[in-house]
């Protein structure tokens, strides 16, 4: 693993590592913060999925997270969306191919030799964090924004053991039946319809739930409502008495400034659990 | 003025606008964001100055600034750093020209057609502010990363009347002693050290101070004590029993993320002042 930076962030250190994956088969690169708790000892790691297009490094730089972790002492771990590299296939459509792995394993040509997301976020990473920084890995919290929104609730569905409480910014919410998540799971998982089911947002709070509480929001002005569909999840989580803060912010749209203005509030959510 | 962006943040509004600025000779863009309270009138206007290869857009997205100002009900500008465009002056040195326009009104051949920052950050763009935009310029205050923080502590020295108040991350602050600010002072104004003078954050403090308060963070670990020169600054203050807190910050050094760390305080100390 390699050091590219790392900088006095709140008390603690925002760090940016890379490392070859072996599960997707390239080097990666992630940001970590962890605050200055982690010198005494293994701190409770909220995860941070990003959306289409985004590296490790933008909802590192804009979405004013450390503050909030910092204070309550709670690290902060930012993967990349795909995997990277001249040798890793892709696509001329920005939610295709690098930068847009949609947190899934693929397993169509040419796609499956590098991505698999689904097992690096959730298998790979952790472990390396746990093996080289003070991170709890018993106590785990997910989050992330549209695609990241995605993935950060349809991992926490499947792995309810791992992670405490999962929160959303704008989710993608119903991947089956939109524009962003059709063409793609289609892509990279071939004509499996069970398959594209088990990475569908809405579907998984219809048929499975999650055991912990859980937090979206979504504004009201963002640009690309007819793609997230935010309508089937809140639906899902009604229909099914789903634990849930679900909330429509007046004249928000799809970007930064709207993550930023509310992950105060995300973090706090996960730090309840995590700490509880 | 046209538009770029305007986007829902912390219960107001973070926009980004372009300008025909005849003291710049050339187009122009800021960042400007203004409070929900700015709805029911003017707000008081804290004004960020970036540094070195920063247009309007680094402080904005990454330094947090806006929480607090929407917390404080008030406004925040983010100018651009200098002129830009094909027909702007510029060098290869990412020091001097586009991007580093050392918030200078130049004397010099080529840069005296466009590199009138001083002018356009005190004059030009304040009054299209107060014209287009619920600011009330009777209530305004400075800060700035680095460059700007030598843009902020200059201007408010030499307009004390205008600013109620004075902050720097990481300032340059020394130009007439360091290779930051000697070559370009020269390039810019000519051989004029009288001018060169005029320019230099610690030696305005020695000769005139600022009737206000002042607060300086800089880090410790900065990879550029020796062009920023802090120890002329802190010399200066205590010399002249200036108003001033400055505080060498453990272990940070010259990134976003230290700004991001400082900036509640920041915006703290300029509220305060601004509401007073």
């Amino acid at each position: 693993m390699e050091t590219k930076a790392e900088n006095a962030c709140f008390g603690g250190t925002q760090g940016v590592y890379s490392h070859r994956s072996e599960v997707c088969a390239c080097d990666m690169t992630f940001g970590l913060f962890l605050p200055v708790e982690a010198k005494d000892g293994p701190v409770p790691l909220l995860w941070f999925l990003s959306g289409l297009t985004c590296t490790h490094e933008n909802a590192m730089t804009k979405a004013g997270a450390q503050s909030h972790a910092a204070a309550h002492g709670i690290g902060l771990v930012f993967p990349d969306t795909s995997p990277r590299g001249e040798d890793v296939a892709d696509d001329d459509d920005f939610a295709m191919g690098q930068g847009a792995g949609f947190y899934v394993n693929a397993t169509e040509a040419p796609w499956k030799a590098n991505f698999r997301m689904w097992d690096y976020v959730t298998g790979e990473l952790p472990a390396l964090l746990g093996e080289h920084f003070a991170v709890d890995l018993s106590r785990q919290s997910i989050t992330g924004h549209s695609m990241g929104g995605h993935g950060a609730l349809t991992i926490a569905m499947h792995m309810p053991e791992t992670y405490r409480a999962v929160s959303a910014f704008a989710p993608m919410a119903n991947t089956t039946d939109s524009d962003w998540g059709r063409p793609q799971l289609r892509a990279y998982l071939g004509d499996d319809a069970e398959a594209h089911a088990r990475h569908d947002a809405s579907r998984l709070v219809a048929e499975r739930g999650f055991p912990g509480p859980m937090l979206i929001d979504q504004g009201t002005s963002d640009q690309f409502l007819d793609k997230l569909k935010p309508e089937a999840l809140a639906t899902a989580i009604a229909t099914r008495r789903q634990e849930a803060t679900f909330r429509m912010q007046p004249g928000y749209d799809h970007s930064y400034f709207f993550v930023s203005t509310f992950i105060e509030d995300h973090v706090d959510f996960h730090a309840d659990a995590l700490w509880s």
